[in-house]
Formats: structure tokens, sequence, C-alpha cells
């Protein structure tokens, strides 16, 4: 099973280099009957353009998506749906040098090692325009999502130094600023130390968080396919992921059962709830119905302007400087991504759930 | 897709119920002629039998593993490998109390929000027990994997606040003491940890780590398929895991790019190495080469004997004392489950890579 | 992804060689809450049982099945279904001339050629044992349809010259006779062949029939995933088989549209119907709501006692006489493994359906 | 799974309809290294072109494919490669009509019983130009498998009456004449019968006849995954398909094991052959080594200009005549796609085996 298709009843085939034709994905099995325009994953795609502030590169990509199959009279038609970006300015820039040697912290090495030769203008299929793919395909899956009441929250929680708290939590500031973070104040901050790292030709890291609101409890399928381990998987997918955690993550390992455990109680209208979140929404698995909640860290951007030791094919160890403009840190593009693989996964995820009872299915032929 | 069966070229499908017949698991795609016997196998599931420590719940299971099918005259035939871990005393106790709530922290909730009602009896599907077929399955990967070169080193990183840092590291002492600590003293000191938590009718986290080395380089299969993403959701799989990372994880977050980024360098035999292993051996998603490392954070043990709020199925909310005697950290017998599980990704990797290349299938054609 | 797995959303597992320990299935994906005992699984396997007449080989094989997991108070509960066989009596034979040379219409010589070496005894996994696997998860998934209305009638159509028309059917007479034909003068005509083959030291070949009723339209997954085409697969992957063909079948590469075209209709009570069916209940695909018909073309048994021309492994081409008793023809016992697979197919594609339209997806969770 | 993606090594996930913006496929898997162009891919598009003869219908279309990603300097990169054909004339005729009503023989009355409406165009998605997809990928997988060594004759075997027999082929001939047959004059008679079929306002079905020449022995993962079962469900997944065999196919189950059973013997240069075919180059599966030899029965064309009953969405039986101008036969134009189908099999199931074993594993990693 080679890479670029993901997901089981909800599936989406990727394809496409950072400096070839353009960039596509085939969704398969989205169902009939929901209504669709370009404009839905155009808003989507949108945020993961860059250009939008001088933290991310300037290059003006106009990333414009076309709907090539699957909708007919504004409705998905349960036929694949055939999504492409094309590339604007396919500049036939010189790469000579690049691909001569292998960029440190890129997958420059590993590509050759594993395929003999590689596309090494942008970065071919590893670059990070490959994730147009993903954020157009998980267009498709919030927008399912959104009829069945699910919402994503997803914004940065820390770049560098600078992260986010609970109190300083405000929603709707992560669209007011070009770092997508919830607090105006810390945004600044942030803003500036990205400044200091462009400086010092250099970046930075950070972590990504978000919540879904809204998944019905019973989401999930154990044992393999539980809802963590698909979002981690799926997550960590994203290029530049180095680590992934579900509500307390790490910090649960450093707990005791008496404050990790979440209490359940009936809330007045009769529904189990639980007093606390440390599970971050999921138990054996399984959704039980709460926020979900995850973090993904991203490292910093690897194409740093600083000199850097590296390799080149003659056998020589050499210094580098990588030209061209670089966005300083990931984690505010990076934001979308993670979003639409979260609802890629959690679309995929209750579709299967469907078929998890028999009475479930008696009642849909039943009432067919 | 139901969740029980995980891999593509090395497929595991696993069966079984903590207090059913037994646990078992079908290995299909495991190559012919790999020499195979009920010992290689019980030496894994040696590793995560409790009762080995104070620390472990005393029940006496032998866990004697049978192989049904798949092997002929000490060999693998290429065809699928039953494995099977009988129960030796379905003792039938009175579980009625636990099937009328959920307990906190277990999957008894979502078990029955799922599928309407759920085999209680010492959690069922969703009990510590299901890990016998991964462990089983995975001892097959391994023995796979040590006959190209492939080695795991899987340890516990911490338990609670006592955690091995790079200095303390002693290889040989991983199993010389009960709780699989690469360093005699800090063992000494969860120990003394473990008991203040059971004293206190409480239990206690930890992080697993694991370094695999002699992973070629070219292993991993992009987009979807990452190496890492794929060690992400299968040891995510694993219940309790809250937390994973690869290489400097959710530190690589805090970092700049030039601390960050490894630099590669020829070493005098002509190979490509790195000066650093930030990346933890993965780049681009495929194998550099170098050691893959990661960590895992296991959630406290839920179930506990102090007093706990939850709710039954009589709309009460109430107060529990989950009875009998449980391990009070998870940590030390998940070491072989998170090294079981690594083994069956990296080696479904390895045959997976084996067409990466038109010349490779060309050699294998022509040579045969 | 090797070869013993099938299915989606339905999946089964199946392990197991002829003289190894036994055979089993894992059926990952049943739905919760369907009433399952191991007798409605024998009464699956006794239809294939050897030794009910004399055209069947006489060793008494009990095949007696345990369910081993996935049933709790004597329902599934959506986790994997263990189910094995195990063989009363391996006996230790000698095997070490068929070892040494490859028969003639067997998987000896491929098997060889494809893994280096094989179980040669009773041809292992290779050999009618193997459809055990098949039977007993047919058996679950013959259950869960008959919840929906759906059924089957199968049976021999042919063995050798002795065909059955439309207008001897019998459908009582199925069971009646050790042939499972549904006409009785036909099965003593076939029976009387089957005489004459066994003293030429022979054997015949046949075509199974499989009606199916009770599909609701709407069932398949174009483009690869058609009805027609999963059938045909899963029929085809029982060993022997050499053509199957759907409705009409080839005999539709000789009629003209005219003819072969099945006009629609409005029944009394409003309903879409066709006035024939020479599309055997599948149009583009996806079932149309009429009865699916199919028929599989069985090769003759392989195993014969005359003499027959093959080579050994010590570079020889040698006659050889293949000994012990073998039944001379297949269909019989292969009827209910029609069935099986049948039963698996339409299953999977009917959970697969659940999701096809959004305002299904609506109903199941606004309804939960 | 939805049903657009087929294979597990070589995957290919296709998209369009009819009148939509185009048809493509991306495939997943294609190993690094192969010479790839768009001659390659339109030589084999242009066998299944319309307007080469009065047979086929003379609307003007182009097909002309586009590669998109996967191949960077004339070489495939082991990336998705994503290929499409775009409409030119995507006429905004009146379909209204059949909009309102079910043609016999179609998919029309099952795609809205499963998806609630339809893309009406042209039959949308389960129209004939679905095909494109599949014969491009399929030219992608017959070059990768011209380097193996694996040919392809491929033909019309019969059409209507009008069949060849072993004596009259000339393989020459095939790309002769419009009918694809590889004899000039029951061409010439096929033709004769196709032009009373049309004065007739009717069609004709016919069977493809496929020879596949140098498969090495071991291709094809038993049980579920057998080469013949992997074929035939890739070939019945070719609309309008009825009939699939292999080897003596049918008439084996009129057979008797004696004359069934292919004898095998030693060649001169030592390598195992048989002295007939019956199996049609598969024993248990698993190629022998020998030619594999398959047929498909493809129905009339549906779509005839005489008048025909159906019905209607007012709940009207109704007499309809199809206007337009149709092929009067399918099967030459499907010819090619049932090439394509078989390319894609084979080629995924000779990527599949190259981890049958641990030696070829061993020398892999150990060579590389």
């Amino acid at each position: 099973m080679p890479g670029s298709i993901l997901g089981n009843k909800l599936r989406v085939s990727t394809w496409g280099e950072s400096h070839g034709m353009g960039i596509g994905v085939v969704i398969d099995g989205c169902p009939a009957g929901l209504a669709l325009t370009e404009t839905d994953i155009q808003a989507y795609l949108d945020r993961r353009k860059p250009g939008q502030s001088k933290f991310s590169t300037p290059r003006r990509e106009d990333d414009a998506v076309t709907i090539q199959s699957g909708v007919f009279e504004g409705k998905t038609t349960g036929t694949p749906i055939s999504l492409a970006v094309y590339n604007k300015n396919q500049r036939s820039a010189d790469y000579s040098e690049i691909a001569s040697y292998y960029r440190p912290g890129h997958a420059d090495y590993t590509f050759d090692a594993k395929y003999g030769f590689r596309d090494y203008r942008g970065g071919g299929r590893s670059s990070g325009r490959e994730t147009i793919g993903r954020v157009a395909a998980g267009a498709v899956a919030a927008k399912l999502l959104q009829t069945l009441g699910v919402r994503f929250l997803t914004y940065t929680k820390s770049i560098g130094p600078v992260a986010i708290s609970g109190e300083q939590f405000d929603a709707a500031q992560i669209s007011q600023n070009a770092l997508y973070m919830p607090d105006a104040k810390a945004a600044g901050q942030a803003a500036q130390y990205l400044e200091d790292c462009m400086k010092n030709r250099d970046s930075s890291g950070g972590v990504v968080e978000c919540i879904i609101k809204g998944v019905p409890a019973g989401i999930g399928e154990p044992v393999f396919d539980k809802l963590d381990a698909r979002l981690a998987g799926a997550i960590f997918s994203i290029g530049a992921v180095k680590g992934f955690e579900i509500g307390d993550g790490f910090r649960a390992a450093y707990a005791n059962g008496s404050e990790n455990n979440d209490a359940f109680y009936y809330k007045e209208d009769g529904t189990v709830a639980k007093k606390t979140n440390h599970a971050g929404g999921i138990l054996g698995g399984i959704s039980d119905g709460t926020d979900i909640v995850f973090r993904a860290a991203f490292k910093p951007t690897p194409s740093i302007s600083a000199a850097q030791e590296t390799v080149n094919k003659n056998g020589e160890t050499i210094s580098v400087q990588i030209g061209g403009r670089h966005d300083p840190v990931i984690v505010p593009r990076a934001v979308v991504v993670v979003e639409a693989m979260a609802a890629l996964t959690i679309a995929d995820l209750m579709l299967e759930n469907m078929s998890a009872r028999t009475d479930a299915i008696w009642d849909f032929y039943k009432n067919k």
C-alpha cells in the first residue's frame, strides 16, 4: 500500500509536487446529497495561503481549486470528487545546486535513499505544497461534519517560547491575527520573536491545538483503529510534526490516577457527562461525547539562511546557505492542515461507525 | 474496516477478551522460510507477564502460546500463522456489580455507547490482556527483523516523577529490575514511589522509550504512510497511551532551526551520517539510517482502590471503590507491547519498500 | 496484502492447513447484537462434511466448531469472532512420496515456485479443508443476512453431462439427495455417472448455481467494487473454480440487445420491477432488487487414481497413481462454500452501502 | 471502502463522468525509475477511441492524456502519477428526457436506488467513458510489465454468432481490422452481422480473449487473492461483462479429470513445463509459468434505437426509443479495457510477490 491514500469509508488519494503541474486529490466515498461548491473548499485553502503576513513566504500563489467531478447540480453524487489546484507559475528556476546536495532537516537524502533519485524542484513531493490536497479534501469532510453538528476550533498554541494559557483564550481572536493565536497579546509577542528569528537567519517551532466539539459518543474502532490512534497517525503524517498528544498528553505520565481519571455524572437532562476532561474526549479509543482535544508539536522550519554543514553527491562535506525566502515558522499555515486531517479522520470513523450495531442496520434497511 | 486488523504486507488480525476462552492473533504475510518456534514467541509474552514483581498483578497467568498454523518443519510457510493463548482459569467471578456502572478512565461507557452492550468481565475486549495478541505477533516480526539486523532497545523512561537521564543509562540493567529501567538507582526510587502510590490507593503514569537500531535508510512511504505516522498510529493504539513523540518531540516546538537541524557528513567509509539526531532517525517520513528514537506517554492505571464518583445504569451518580488488585503502573508491562507494535510497523514497511524502485524489481525477477 | 483476508466492513481472516492443528477464521466487523450460537455455524459446516454419501471421502471428520471470542450472553459484541475447527486425527501418515513430486492439477508446483517449499501433507494450505474457515464465517454472514430478509438457494446445477433444466426444478429436493440437486431424477443419473467415473479411476466437473433473494436495490459500489465484480472475485477464490457468470452470462455474448435488455414496469404496489431477469439482478454493478443469479464452473477433482505423468524433484518425468480415496466430484461439497462466499460478499456490501447518502447519515446520528 | 480504488501495491484511483469536466486516474505505488511519457499512455487510449469504424460512435473525442505528476526528467519518481483526459466538448445537450426515465439494461435505476439521484448526462459515472481512467492506468502497468518480459495478446474472440477458432488465428490481423479479430474473414463476417444488427435497430454481444505471456511461476496470493480471483474481480468490474472463465473455463465442468489435468514434464533446459494448458496458466491460484488465458463475455450494448418498455419517475410504464448513435457492439473497444485491467492485476500481484520469501528479503536488504 503506497502512502498517498488515506481512509477507509471516506478515502482520499492525493498527488502532485511543489513545482509540477499542480496538486490534487480524489475523494472517494463522500456520501451523495451534500451541497458542495468550490467556495466551500477555497475557504479552507485560503487559510493555508502564503503571503498573508510577513512571516509567510511572499510568493503569490492563488491556489484556486477546481471541482473536476463528483458534484452535479450543486450536490455530491456519491462518486469520486476530483479536486485540483494548478500551479500558476512553474518557474524553471535553477535548482541544479539544490539537486547536488542534501538540505539538513529535509527529505532530500531519504527520498534519494528510497527511490534512487528525486524531483528536487522545491522539495517535489515532500514540499509543504503537498498539503493543498489534504486541505482541499479536509474542507469536504468538514462540510459533511458541519451537517452533523461537529465543529473545529484549531489554533496556534505556541510559537517558540510564546505560549497561550487557558486564561488568555479568546476564540474570536484566532482569525484576527496572522499567527492564528487566540490571544492578541501573545500574537504580538510571537510576532516579535519571529522577527528576531529572521534577523538571526533562524526559524522557530511551535504547537497547534485542536478542539473538536459535537462528536457523539461511540466513534472509533477498537483495537487498532481507535479514534486517538487514527488521529495520531493522520496528524503525524503532516511534515514537520514531531509530537502528538491527546487530553493531558505527556502530563498524564506524571499524574496519579486519582487526578487523571475523569468522574462521570448525570446532567439534568439525563445524559452522561464528565466533571473534567483529562482524557481529551476519548476513552478506550472511542469518543465519550465530550470535547476532543489534541496538540501537535511542529519542528522549526528546516530551511534557514544561516550557514549549515551537509554533504553533496560528490562525496564532499560542504557548507551551504539556503537562499530564497522561507517562512520562519510552519505553525500558522499548518493550523488548517491539522484541522483538515482531523476532519478527514473524524468523518471516516463516523461513517465507519454506522454499522456497529445490528439494530441500526435493521432500521436502515427496513426504513428504506 | 473494523479495527482489529493492522498492517498491509504483514497483516495481523487479533481476537479475544480478558475473561473469554483466550486471546489470539493471525499473522498473514509473514514471508516463507523464517525459522520460528513457540519459544521465540513465548520469550516476548513472558516479558508482559504479570506477577513478576509486587507492582504487577499477582494472578498467575501462564499465557502459554500455541502455534496453530503456518509453520512446517520449523519454518514459516508463507501462509497465515495462527497464535493462541488460552485462558487457564475463566473464573466465573461475580461481575454483576461492575456491569451496572461505568468505571472512570475505562472504556466501559464508550463501549456501551458504541455497541449497546459490552462484555463486562474484566474489561472484555478493552482489557490489557488484549495486548497478548499484539505481543505474540510482534515477536514474529521481531524475529524477522533480527535476521535483517534490526534490534530494539525498549525500556521505562520514567515512572511518575522518577525519570532516566542520558548519563544514567545502562542497557544491561533493563532486564535486571522489575520495572525495566536502564538504571538501578532510578528503579529503586521508582519502586519506592509506587509503594507510596499503593499506600495512597492511587496509581502512577510513566513514559516508555524505544530505540531501534539497524533500520536502513529508505523505509516509510510518503505521504500518509510515513514511518513516523505509522509508528504514531501503532503506538497510540495501545490502551492508556496519551502522547507520542519522535526524536526531540515536543522539545522541537521550542527549538530554533539552527539547533534542530541535524548536519550531514560523510563517514570515513563513505556513508552518509548525521552529527546529531534531533530528528529521531526519520526525515520526511522516511528512515535516514540512524537510530529511530521515540517515546510514548502512558496515563496512570485507571483502576484505583480510592473512592471515585461515577454513574450507574439506573441513572444514579454513585461513589465506587474498585476492588481486586491492580498494577499501580502500566508502564513496565507495556514496554514489550511498545516494542511489539514498533516491530510490526517496521517489518510491514520494510516489506512494503521492496518494490519502491524498478531496478530492484528487475533484479528480483531476473535473478529468480 | 497477503491473500487470506477478505472484505472491508465485514472482514474475515482465515488460517490453517489440511493436516495441521486445525482450521479457523477471525471475523472482524460483525455488528453487535446478533444472536449467534455454535449450532448456527455447525449447520453450515455439516453441509460441507465428507462421508455423507459414497461420492465423498469416507474419512470421518467431525469438524466441530468452537466460538472462541466475540460472543457474550448469546450475542455478538461487535468485536472479533474467532472460530476454530481442530483436527481430530492428525495422522502422521507417510507423505514423503507426495513430497517428492508435483501432482497434476494441484497447487504443489506453484506453491513450491512461490514459497520455496510447502506443507505437503494433504495439500497443506491449498487443500479443500481450507474452505472450513470460509464456511464458518459465511454462516455468520448468512445469519446476519437472514435478519435482513436475504435468503440463499444454492445447488448443484450439473455434474458432468447431467444438468438441471428449469422445468425440473424442485427446491425441496436439494437437501434430499447427497448431490444437492433440485431434481431427484437428475440426481440419480448423476450418481450413476459418478459411479462410472470411479470405475474408470476418473473424476467429473460440474456447475453450482446460486439464487439470492431479498437483496434490496442499491447494493454494490461502482467502479471496482461492483456487486458482480466482488461476487466474481469471491467465488473465483474457491479452489477448482474455472468459470463464473451472472444472469445469462456467456449466453449474453450471443444475444441481441432487444432480447437481453430487461424491461422495467411498475407493479401494482408502485414498486419498480423487471419483466425478465437476463441481467441476473445486477445493473451497472448495483443490485436492482430482483433475484441475483449466478453460476460457478468447477473443474473435475484433480486427484484421480488413473496413472498420470508428472515430474519429481530429482529432475525426472515420472508416472504416478495417486492413492487414497478422493471425491469423484467437488461440486456437492462446494455448494455450501459458494453460498458462504456469496453471503460474505453481500453482507459486506450491505454494510458498506449504509453511508451512501447524507440523509441516511443524518438520520442515524440524529436518531441515536 | 468506496469502489473507485483498486489494487494494493499498485493502486489506482479513478474519477470522472461522461459529460463532466473529464476523466482521470491517480496511480499510487508505481516504482521509481520507469521511463514514461504521454505517448506510452496515448497509444493505449487510442485503442479505445470511438470513431475508428462505422461500428463505433462517430463522435470525435480526442481523449488526449496529460501526465500531471509523478514523472520527472522522463522517469517515474515513485510518487503518485496523476493522469487526466479533459472533455473537449461538454455539450449542454438536453438530457431532461433521459433524466425522467430509466433506460433498460443501464444503471440509471440502480444509481437512483443507491444514491437518491444521479448525473444523468450520458450515463454520468456509469458511462463507458469511465474506462478511460482504467486504460490510462493500465498503460502504465503494461509499460512496467513490458520491462519484466510480460506481454499481452488481447482480441475479439466472437461477435454474436461469429467466433474465432484456433485454426484461424493470425495475431498480426488483430490490429488490421476495426473489430480487433485475429482473422480477416471472421472480421468480415462479424462486420456484416453488425450491419444487420444496426438495420434492425439492435445490438450484439461478444467475447474478448486475453493471453498473457511471460508471467513467471509464483504470482498470486492464496486464499482470497488468488491470481484468477483477482483477474475475475478486475475483469468483472468492467461494465457489461456477464461472464468470465480461465483456461477451459465452463468446459472444464463437463470434462473428466483425466482430460482436464495438465501433465508436467521437464523441458530439455531442465525447466518444468506442461503438455497441455487446460488450467489456463494458473494452479491453486498461482501462476505456473505458462500462458495465462482467459475470456470475458460482454452483453449486447443496452442502448438500442428499437422501442423498449420502461418506467418513468411519474409512476408510469412507458415506451422509449433511445436516440443518438451508439456502438452496436461493445467488444472491440473493450479489448483494450480488458488488457488494461489484466495488466493492473498482474503488475499489482508481481509487486506483492516480492516479499513471499525470506531469502529474497535478505538479498534485497543486503545488496542495497
